[in-house]
């Protein structure tokens, strides 16, 4: 039988199975071309995408929006859920979850809270994808930023990839690792103390075979790293402003950094940066932060397109 | 001449005629079954819905974005009308209705102030619809309720409706049994005292001829209740906490209340509940709330397309 | 070659050839015939606009997004980019150029801060669309106020236009001044003297060879003036609120105004207004303002096709 994701919650990455990955590779690819090719799809023509946002998020939720659009579809928004909607009466997700059912064709969802995602699955007969829960998952950054390092590096396995930054606070990082150690990457995890990534995932890591280095130092690290993902190191992770200003300076990616990384390295970065990668640095070659974002949108694509049944 | 509603604002129930009222039912019985064949609707195609919604109400907004978007419309929406609308400059509604005539060829309105609505009709030459203003009326509620039971029941002249929890505030109840009493049910009002109807509306019932029992005990309520259309009882409406929890908890529907109930009772809610209905109870075969909120989408896309003349 | 706004951005009146205002009143009421007779646009099929606000603005941001619609593009939108957008995280606006020019075809923006709306174009390959920055510009206002007085008066060439109440603050004022000078028009400036037109550009207009008269007297004004653009006088601006009182009342716009007004004088106002248009004066013929908001749709309609190349 061939792979499906047909009537599929998009929870975690977890769920998605190696082939399933793929499924959803091909076809944003497939779409990246039709849109390239100036074609007008229609495949979800006659459908309807819900954008549930109780926290901001202009990033995921403009993507999923113009993904839908650019099939066909219609949108309808809840951008800003926490003044606006139900939940300040006390609706439950479950209770909401039974309502989208009735007038979307697709959920998507962004809450601060862990495991929300999966409670308005529950009450939903139709898709739900998590645009990010809480500390937990965020399934689909970790598919474009997959998608991304492909399309970057021609492909995946064998590469080593460094994570910098807050690897203890970012949900995008854990998402993000869990999905490409399953496809055959080596890591190097480069943090402040403070700010390293929580040693159950790394423990995890290499317990499965997966190669990890800890390389605090940035410059060091890059020498090795055929992709850096950086992510924002928030001033409000510190009881001590000093602190902050001390460790923001020694992760910023700037020129020199890029003079002494790996040939051909890969930068990548989920969005919004503030200081972590100086505006100097967009264009060097290398700088795909950019194009990441962009490749949000088939992949968005490709994912309302299967859950849905109209890919 | 055939009965008509274009061109006309739905600001209450009075002004809808008994013959208005079977069009909207069955102009919406008509979509439903469309949709149910899975055909695609075009009626409104190149007209646009404005939502003006000056106080948060995901279900009512959603539901008519979604009802316009599958009459192959268009939406322009002010989802949170205190925060970033005109009205914060002192703007009244009459000049806002004058704008929204050049914009949407039909209006929704929410408002926390009685006559909003009216208001904003008065300065638009274009079809307003109220979706509920401050204490005063909800008309669009009040239809989808009637469309509910005649869907659950198969009929609604003869019936014991039960109307339970906060009948003093509610103007879901208040709409609704305007409408409900020109369609020949008997009422039962279950309430605390402190939440009662108020007491001109049960007398303008009685005055007209309709039958009301006051039965302030659920379980002996709906021992004789064809439909119980519970409504949440809220903490801000007590000075004393204790009172809250205690009539709270009197007011909640179980499976122990199920159990009680005539057979085949019919169980509404307008939504969002928080524990007023227990969520054991979804299960119940009668546990029609969120068919009932599913009702909103063809009520709607009656209501959006007879007042632009597109049904 | 014929004149082209194809691929421009549109930050400022002062960018925009004599010529180039020319096609797009032309477009504008080109489209404005299209949409009388009832015909179907599809020019901008396919294509998405932005609108991103990070100050409210009902009207501007639903009539770009009307505009976008009856020419058959899509809309995404950040209707509050204060409470629900990336700018919390400290994004700057050139990065989020850089994300829109991947999800829209064109960009409107209105922001607080002057020379936003460049930033946010250095950042973008697409256009953008400035919707008022700060005490900057706001050149679609100035666009559809020279469309609507060219509507209203037959030609705008030797035009006597009256620009009263708050001459200090009003971008309006500033930028539809601009745009007017270079028609030919005559001004008279009518402000209390707290809120007098900026010396600079009262001098640059003299320098320019543009007859200017300063008239405190509204009356006075009026009769002399073939078109009275009145704005908000807010309370804001004054440290004594009896000035603010005093002031109010004296740049009201009442039947007694009108009766003193020269024959045929129109009169616009960008809205909302508060108090200084009185109701009473809605009925008077050359009372022009919701036909000018009502123009605000064609001439955004022209900008939105003419950058993108789908006029």
């Amino acid at each position: 039988m061939a792979t499906s994701l047909f009537g599929r919650d998009i929870l975690d990455v977890q769920s998605i199975s190696d082939e399933e990955v793929r499924l959803i590779m091909d076809t944003a690819a497939r779409y990246e071309r039709a849109m390239d090719n100036g074609g007008r799809l229609l495949n979800m023509s006659g459908r309807t995408l819900a954008t549930l946002f109780y926290e901001p998020s202009t990033r995921t939720r403009l993507s999923f929006e113009v993904a839908m659009l650019r099939l066909g579809g219609t949108v309808i928004s809840v951008a800003d859920g926490q003044v606006s909607s139900s939940a300040k009466k006390g609706e439950t997700l479950y209770d909401t979850g039974k309502m989208m059912e009735s007038y979307a064709d697709v959920t998507v969802i962004r809450h601060p809270v862990t495991g929300s995602a999966a409670e308005l699955a529950a009450g939903s007969s139709k898709p739900v994808i998590n645009g990010g829960d809480g500390a937990g998952q965020h399934p689909t950054q970790a598919l474009l930023d997959l998608y991304t390092i492909i399309k970057e590096q021609g492909k995946v396995e064998g590469l080593t990839i460094c994570l910098a930054g807050d690897l203890k606070n970012g949900r995008t990082v854990h998402s993000g690792a869990a999905l490409l150690a399953r496809m055959g990457v080596n890591f190097i995890f480069t943090a402040p103390d403070a700010l390293a990534m929580p040693d159950k995932i790394t423990k995890d890591l290499i317990a499965a075979g997966i190669k990890v280095d800890v390389i605090p130092d940035l410059d060091e690290a890059v020498a090795k790293s055929d992709v850096l993902y950086m992510t924002r190191i928030q001033q409000e992770r510190f009881d001590d402003p000093a602190e902050y200003e001390r460790l923001k300076t020694s992760f910023e990616v700037t020129n020199d950094t890029v003079k002494k990384a790996k040939k051909n390295m890969t930068i990548m970065h989920p969005l919004p940066r503030v200081t972590e990668i100086k505006v100097e640095v967009d264009d060097y070659k290398g700088a795909a932060y950019f194009r990441q974002a962009a490749n949000g949108v088939p992949v968005r694509m490709a994912l309302l397109s299967l859950v849905t049944g109209c890919e």
